[in-house]
């Protein structure tokens, strides 16, 4: 039976790719798709989200979520990476008459979640503004999640390894406050961080192949990532990390990845902002802010070589 | 030429151990002992210090430093690890006579690195309170020193890895802010963390060697370490990290230990408090708070075998 998933995203380059890859495994049904403010503001990314679903047939509903995190100031968005128009400036219509979900991306994911108990994967590769919220109106519905599978967060698992501050992920800075929140949740969290997705590079050989026997979502996935490529290339990187198709690569085969236990929490002042900290649970330490938070697992390990044989046979098959 | 080292510290059970490697070693010249609150209060810290230089004939004067940290409230105690009198509960005498030097420590700091420009490598195993105040009173002291090693921080370079907190250290998280400053200052800092302390184990068998072949030091040693030891076996762990020592041994060969460049910044506020980050300068960041810190060196590595055969040949010799 197909796994059933709910894509809270906010498209964006790699998830664009994530999402296309989701509607193409026989093994996902996507359920809905939750939009959130993000790699462009969220009238933005909610129009994209319209545009893939006209594009290339997804089923699911779009519900439009939250514009800005829920206490901080937003952050400058990351035009850079994914363009003015959050899909690498490929020209797209500037409205889709695609109809949008009525409900709040908050209210669709508790819908969602009561509507079938125990069975839904939430795979969230944006801010977790929209999941806070969820868990803030029911706060039960942590109960009801199969799991929650977050692109997210730096754990430091061999040195400090941020990309937007030395220590920050850009998708938990975005809302360090949402994150603490869902991290904290009794709900299964699995954090796909950029300890494991720095280890998995699209290249651009991959986009080649993507662009030449990919049919249209492949073309399509090869445009819009030329202008992240492109970023990337500033730093003599060929090539880019496959972040939240990792993520969206884990709710299909969990194998893939290694994984540690332990609570998570996030900075929320400072300069260190937006950092993921889980606590090591094999030193001992007198009581700390860690106390009482459930384990949650965050991946160590990856086999990047067979994930990428998942996304790409996927994309292309 | 002996190596003119000035040590600030909070004897302390691991404390003692590092003075007598120093005082010990024919490569280093001890020509100021300074005093910080630490392990125990500064009461008791300075008459630990003055009882080991009268004990044990060390020349160097000992000059007592600060009581309490620059910005925060003190921390409670840690008579855990090192007893209510900071030296393993082992019996010495309320009050010692000795001398103590007229100055304060951070004084006592500015005077001696003026006097000896370029050639003091202050090795600093307790909260960095006095080199702190030492730096506000007369910053031009930084360019004064040869080094400074400090035995402190935990630098996650397998995961978040403190010891009080999940990330912090506990000289660092005792006084964060005075940290924030050394590692800030531009002179040669090197961090001895718990990134390599934690390598380097002193055994019951060379406590039992130290008791049997170490004379009045070694046997001291064995005695003030009954109770620090019997504190990990608490924890299933037979034996102690060499934490102070490894900072000493560094500064008499720095060969033992990898390091790697880049600046450091210390979280001083929320959950985070006391946390060491040093960013990793190949990652390409926008704007950070690391920006305009100076490169400082962190050990990455350390060969423990050889370090420990350094610490104990010393000390057996």
């Amino acid at each position: 039976m197909a796994k059933k998933i709910l894509f809270d995203t906010d498209p964006g380059v790699d998830d664009a790719t994530a999402l296309l890859f989701l509607h193409k495994h026989p093994e996902a049904e996507l359920v809905g798709i939750t939009t959130v403010f993000g790699n462009t503001d969220i009238d933005r990314v909610t129009r994209n989200a319209l545009y893939l679903k006209e594009r290339f047939d997804v089923a699911a509903p779009v519900a439009r979520g939250a514009g800005r995190p829920l206490v901080c100031e937003p952050g400058p968005l990351p035009v850079l990476v994914h363009g003015d128009n959050g899909l690498g400036n490929v020209t797209i219509p500037e409205s889709i008459a695609g109809d949008l979900d009525p409900r709040p991306a908050a209210r669709f994911i508790i819908d969602t979640l009561r509507e079938h108990p125990g069975e839904i994967t939430i795979v969230a590769v944006g801010r977790l503004t929209n999941l806070a919220q969820a868990l803030a109106e029911a706060p039960e519905i942590a109960g009801l999640a199969k799991e929650v599978v977050i692109m997210g967060g730096a754990f430091a698992l061999s040195g400090h390894n941020g990309n937007v501050t030395p220590v920050a992920e850009a998708n938990i800075l975005g809302d360090p406050h949402a994150a603490d929140l869902v991290f904290g949740a009794a709900w299964p969290v699995v954090a796909v961080g950029l300890d494991v997705t720095r280890q998995v590079m699209i290249t651009p050989r991959d986009l080649a192949r993507l662009h030449g026997e990919g049919g249209d979502a492949g073309r399509f996935i090869a445009e819009i990532s030329d202008h992240y490529r492109r970023f990337y290339s500033r730093f003599g990187i060929e090539g880019f990390y496959c972040h939240d198709a990792s993520a969206a690569a884990l709710a299909i085969d969990p194998s893939l990845f290694t994984t540690r236990a332990g609570p998570v929490r996030v900075a929320t002042e400072g300069i260190v902002m937006g950092q993921t900290i889980q606590r090591d649970n094999r030193i001992p330490f007198g009581p700390n802010a860690w106390d009482g938070v459930p384990d949650q697992h965050v991946c160590v390990e990856v086999e990047a070589d067979r994930l990428k044989a998942l996304v790409m046979g996927t994309l292309l098959g």
